[in-house]
């Protein structure tokens, strides 16, 4: 991470527990990033306060999700931060990558392009490469960009509020009523969401939208069981 | 080297001998390179064949030299490679580097763009970035793709198909009941679902939710009036 300027790490429940004599000895040096490094108990804390997510996974989800190599998320980062708006990167746990829930909670999936007859990267590896990346796209032209009508893009957050607000609807309504189907079917309305980039004045209309919807319960009045 | 489709791997008095059990075993299965690799007394005699040799090293050595990025080099082997022209990056040992000799062998010198306030990168790092380059080399220009995981693009009219429905809904629920607002309320909502490049099977779970929501006054009960 130092050698490509970015010290700004986060971690997830670190499985050799934190601060780690293990890390400061494979920093070489690079104390000042390990020092800084803060702790989190899930992934949905880590990312609240970001406004776009890119989860790095080289396994397709099987289910819809934008993807760009790491040049592509480097420039759009830069944009992005240029722009007041704070970005982040997900790695998963070096064995098992990330978990599909976790994938779901970013806005873009990161892919390194490489030998498609035999890929095999660690994870230092593909920090590596995605911080390199970071670090090159410096002088790069800056990317296209959402243009907005003055309206802030919503932060993780906001997004995840919303979805919990969505969600417990649609358990009362009985559309999430199938518990086997239920993960595949809230990830992939995440996935859809997120690929829409929200403002947070849009997520204002949602929520005004599920309540609308869910207004006649909310208002007292019982609609069945379902 | 086999994450990015590199072969040719070429070695000048190996510290630990050769064939190396260490070797294979950090290889994590690419032990393709490591038997086609040859051994070398020298420098001089690893590079003979080639046409163009570029030098991996970050320090100055205080001679006029020709200077890349991986980028650059990768690029330009390309090239030289289409025109016939076998083409070799040099590296050095672990420790030490290149030796000032050794760098003179090169046309070249490639010199990994880093943080200048920190820079250390290990050997395999080295390695792993030049080749990383290499390979995206290849691909040119990687734009841009949505992962649909088997399903197909909604067309626009199953999309207008789905904005009917939930606005009819809306209308309904109340929540668009304000003549006024109604048409940028309607734009912002249609704006968002267009954004997100919607499958033509996401569609069909969005008819669902709204399906899901309208359900109790759709079987026959009254909302009452809004």
């Amino acid at each position: 991470m130092m050698n490509c300027a970015l010290d700004d790490l986060r971690l997830v429940r670190p499985r050799d527990g934190w601060p780690s004599a293990k890390a400061v000895a494979a920093a070489s040096g690079a104390d000042a990033v390990l020092e800084r490094a803060r702790l989190y108990p899930n992934v949905t804390a880590a990312i609240a306060d970001l406004v776009h997510v890119y989860a790095a996974t080289a396994r397709d989800r099987g289910f819809v999700r934008r993807e760009v190599t790491p040049r592509q998320a480097a420039a759009e980062m830069r944009a992005h931060l240029a722009a007041g708006e704070a970005c982040g990167v997900l790695f998963g746990p070096e064995r098992t990558g990330l978990l599909n829930d976790d994938v779901a909670l970013a806005d873009t999936v990161l892919t390194i392009p490489l030998n498609p007859g035999f890929s095999s990267l660690n994870l230092a590896q593909a920090v590596l490469i995605v911080g390199y990346e970071w670090f090159a796209a410096a002088a790069a032209v800056l990317p296209e960009m959402l243009r907005r009508g003055g309206s802030r893009p919503a932060t993780k957050d906001e997004l995840l509020n919303f979805f919990a607000h969505l969600e417990e609807e649609l358990v009362r309504n009985g559309f999430l009523r199938h518990r086997e189907s239920r993960p595949s079917m809230v990830r992939n309305l995440r996935s859809l969401f997120q690929r829409a980039q929200c403002t947070e004045q849009e997520l204002r209309t949602l929520h005004g939208v599920v309540t609308a919807f869910a207004g006649p319960r909310e208002r007292g009045k019982a609609v069945g069981p379902d």
